[in-house]
């Protein structure tokens, strides 16, 4: 069922897709079995939608990164987006080019990715966060709402980021413009899990299984299997006695 | 006033009803006098407006709460929207079902409003706040831009909540999956005020009149009229002193 | 090239000016030469757009700003905005009216400008950040994404601030009315860095140059060229030795 009132200029639209009113979905991109376009969305040139993908009111997939004159980072982009199979698109969500998601994932509402993100399988992004560019994700990742994951940054599988939660990727606060090999975001290992409002810090690794306090302020490297609070955040014991930290 | 180039599919429309351009009226909507219709928002079926509400351009009200395979949580809601007279919705804002939001409340741009809240009169609700589901507010009620309510909350009348406040609801920080008793959000008392960039955990109840300083980290319960800094949150003295803690 | 599905009554287009489907383009609206407006955006009267400026899908500039009943200060405003030469404004970016931005500046996704704001030259202001009325912010400014800045802010040029950094303008967290004189928000001088997740109290000065660290509250003024640290926050040291507190 195509409305009326879309503007659909792909072709080869197979079985069951559904394009609402007002949509737009450009020459070249490639909608696979069941897609639902709601109202208002636009999907661009070069995306690729899997089977039973819905992609929600006002989303955009398919977003040039474009800078103005405030902008240090120079932006080199494929025009691609691939979305996986039965994953949804929240409204007003919107996808960069050159991001790669997994199936079964949900994108938030007014959720941002920009480009080069890969997000995995059967994540959670949840509404209003922003990602920043170059940052992995991996499978079953939680990310609650409003916060923001910053560039260069690795996510691996199992994560849990609660609400409003800060990272960084820059110690000099952009002082010294743009170095790709100086902008290193934080990398979480699989597991671990960020307590609301926390403040993770550029370059820190978050050991496996750790957890990170409400409002704590991550500053340097926390050893897996341990619970941090505090501004700065200290050890208040390891989650796994057997295991030890030096071990 | 109904633009030629929106879409109205509901009938009765009475006096005064404005709809501007490719804004999208399902079937079945009602709209009471006077309202107005911005471009691109999108009033779905089951969807009751009272006299002279006003919904700005983009906002989505009646959207379906829909998990991808990620989300724990089943969903079960009405497909019905209540909003009550001279209430306005702002830009990108969205409203799930089976939400009642009263008269005279202001909800922000991009504000998104989950399945099974209830929401009061004369309230203001501020750009990007994020409710979750099952969240009940009181009268008079005013929330600050992009604080995040979490499900299963509770927020009673005339409570002032400032910027950037989070609100969890959930200890184990969803490593247990989804069970419906063992999560509950923060109860704030009637007439609280808590501070921007505050963190108040999950089951936590802050007393009537009590005011939670700016980025304090609420644990447990406050009494009353109690003025509570810090992280962990402290009792910094009791604001009534007539009244005491103890009474 | 204008899509014959937009909705375009303003004359005099000049050269090169593209307008994509389904934008609303109101009469008076004013393009400059070049401009681009993307699909599901909204021009509205009032508006003058400089040469090359870009308007991304579903961002709205010139929204008039209304109150509901629950809201307490009395709205003025001219139905003007002036948006600068090269300026990007994100998708479903609201911009209201008796706003002015400078030249090559970005506007994020989502971020929302409220009247009265004055923004200049080569700013970044990112995503889904949020300004209150009435603040004036100089050339070269970078918010990050998520920062709320409130009404009556004063931000100098060359400012720094980082992502969730809260803002306020009232210590009585609007429990007594609204006072024009009583409400002042921060004021932030030239080259000041602000970290993550930092809360800026009513009123306070951060001098210039000062640095204010991740998670840090200010609760009083800052001396120019201060390292500042914690909650509250607390002067760690001077970064500028030869230069001194005192002089």
């Amino acid at each position: 069922m195509i409305s009326p009132h879309a503007v659909v200029k792909a072709s080869d639209l197979p079985d069951g897709v559904v394009i609402h009113e007002f949509a737009v979905v450009s020459e070249g991109a490639k909608l696979g079995k069941g897609v639902v376009i709601h109202p208002h969305a636009c999907i661009e040139s070069g995306v690729t939608l899997g089977e039973g993908v819905e992609v929600f009111h006002g989303a955009i997939v398919g977003r040039e990164p474009k800078g103005a004159g405030a902008v240090a980072r120079p932006i080199e982009f494929e025009r691609v987006v691939e979305i996986g199979a039965h994953t949804v698109i929240g409204p007003h969500a919107v996808i960069y080019y050159d991001v790669k998601i997994g199936s079964e994932t949900l994108i938030g509402d007014g959720a941002s990715i920009r480009d080069k993100c890969r997000i995995g399988d059967r994540c959670l992004i949840s509404r209003g966060v922003t990602f920043n560019y170059n940052t992995v994700v991996g499978d079953r990742v939680r990310i609650m709402d409003l916060t923001h994951i910053t560039g260069n940054c690795v996510i691996e599988d199992d994560v849990f980021i609660s609400t409003l939660v800060a990272t960084v990727n820059d110690n000099a606060l952009g002082s010294h413009g743009y170095d790709e090999g100086r902008i290193v975001g934080p990398h979480v290992e699989s597991g671990a899990m960020i307590g609301a409002g926390a403040i993770l810090l550029p370059n820190v690794r978050v050991g496996a299984g750790s957890v990170v306090g409400s409002g704590a302020v991550v500053t340097k490297d926390v050893a897996p299997q341990s619970l941090m609070m505090g501004m700065p955040a200290r050890l208040i014991r390891s989650l796994d006695q057997s295991q030890g930290f030096s071990s």
